[in-house]
């Protein structure tokens, strides 16, 4: 049997000490009425305050820092319509290499916008996957571009594994941590800072039901692909990496799913009263907390509020017929 | 002639040690992409995160603190449809004694719920200023209950101090302190602690233009009551209090306005690039500061955010042209 592979304690140190010029360290924020509503000890680890508004800078900017001169020459390419696009402009961009990012012609206005404000060229494709793939490949057949991965990636997985490790340096005695779950870079860099840092600390995913890919996958010890039901946390569509579910099936404790209703509830609550931007993708921990609250009260549990990227034109607040038709969908 | 009266370093000293218990030490935020486009060091001190999600905590709770108990035996009471509202109900609650608050009919619902969750009383009447002060004239003559003025009163003007002291202390060698003037409570405290506490800052105060009483009344010297145009910034439509235009016209060094769309630019970048919920009367120092970019640049500014209650529901993002209306209003 060959032997369980992870990223060291070592690899994830050397990461936070490369990437610390280019992220924040970001605050840890308390509220008063979330503790009274989940009868929690809430710890929020504010990544939306990181550089590009998620956590995303901490991978990319791992994953660009660690590769050798030689393999960035020709700069470095992805496929996103979210944060990690804006990361590895970014990245790119404080390196001084080139980045060339693939993106679906129905991203947002804004979210073009800001990779081409950080100097990356766009490549624009089909709203599909395999047009995804298939435009990357040709980008980086033709530019000789390294393609840095949005998530099943080590460097990118200790990059992200930093966020937890400010979280567990700066907050003695956590009990738990809930980090949400989409491709799984976040969640697998948390269970390994948490297994490394403060072994005792128990780790969730927090998932939307709309796309429980990674409970699904949990339950059955394998991956089990996503299906294109729609979600608000848009940040957490994609099906779990193969690193990143080696690592999460053996050191995260559970996965939780909640509705979509629960997020839009759980992410207004953080707006109106910890007063913070978060992305609907920030809120799904809360809104499992919540949903959870007999499983986590009396602990004390950090959150790691994953990033606070929104559109302010369409936001679900007064649309609360939104979730109804969703979860129809 | 009669001397210049004003609050003292000893009493706003006092007030801080008084309201520690009541509210919080908020914390001061920067940002890259905010000093970029400002071409200042800018330094939010963020009242938004103060209880009630407002530094009328502040005032209010040294006001309430400051009575004699044979003055607080028959409660408090003020008309307030906004944040001073919740914080008289707050302190009160946390003081043990009753709160009678008068509130527009018109008020919204949020906001009269958010008094009641604190135990208040609240004692509705018409949308018009004689009307609340006769009614609140009938509950303190019926309750015996003591006035709390939402601006026009010293120990609620030290308690406003407060924030700017923090500012200061935490934030050294500011050139210059930018505070939105409505009644002019915060405005007046923040004018008062730069005198005492760092007598080289500037201290400037940011109106809407279309509710230009401060501005005008500084330039005239004497108060100039307010007409009835309505802005977005609805914390700023009252007028100067005597109290404050007493302190302010001695002690702050100018008055500057924006347009109804100055500060939705401005409260929306903050929204997206410091990522924290700021409410609109907040985003106005801000808009001075890019409207007078020239005058401010490469200056140290400190920027007073006042508070983050917005009703998610009626967001100005989607609507811009909420503001050509309410110009030509």
């Amino acid at each position: 049997m060959v032997a369980f592979q992870k990223p060291t304690l070592s690899e994830i140190e050397k990461a936070h000490q490369r990437i610390s010029r280019y992220t924040h360290v970001t605050p840890v924020l308390t509220s008063k009425t979330i503790n009274e509503i989940t009868g929690a000890d809430v710890y929020f680890k504010c990544e939306n305050f990181q550089r590009i508004g998620a956590f995303k800078m901490r991978g990319a900017s791992n994953a660009i820092l660690s590769l050798h001169p030689d393999e960035r020459t020709n700069g470095v390419a992805t496929h996103s319509s979210g944060n990690h696009a804006q990361a590895v402009a970014l990245a790119a961009k404080l390196t001084g290499i080139r980045a060339y990012i693939v993106m679906p012609k129905g991203s947002s206005k804004v979210k073009k916008e800001a990779v081409q404000d950080y100097g990356a060229e766009i490549i624009l494709c089909e709203n599909t996957l395999a047009s995804r793939e298939e435009t990357l490949k040709n980008v980086v057949k033709k530019t000789g571009a390294r393609f840095i991965h949005p998530y099943d990636d080590y460097a990118v997985i200790t990059g992200q594994a930093t966020a937890a490790k400010e979280l567990i340096e700066n907050t003695p005695n956590l009990d738990t941590i809930i980090a949400p779950v989409g491709g799984g870079g976040l969640l697998s860099g948390t269970a390994l800072s948490a297994h490394y840092l403060q072994p005792g600390i128990k780790v969730f995913g927090a998932e939307p039901k709309n796309v429980d890919d990674a409970f699904q996958s949990f339950k059955a010890g394998k991956i089990i692909p996503v299906g294109a039901t729609p979600t608000i946390a848009d940040g957490l569509k994609t099906s779990l990496g193969e690193r990143n579910f080696d690592i999460i099936s053996k050191m995260v404790t559970d996965i939780f799913t909640v509705s979509e209703q629960e997020i839009v509830d759980a992410m207004r609550l953080v707006w109106e009263r910890v007063k913070i931007i978060i992305e609907p993708s920030s809120a799904v921990p809360l809104a499992v907390l919540i949903n959870q609250k007999d499983f986590f009260s009396g602990k004390k549990v950090g959150i790691i509020i994953s990033g606070g990227n929104v559109d302010l034109e369409k936001l679900p607040f007064s649309l609360k017929i939104i979730n109804s038709s969703l979860e129809g969908g």
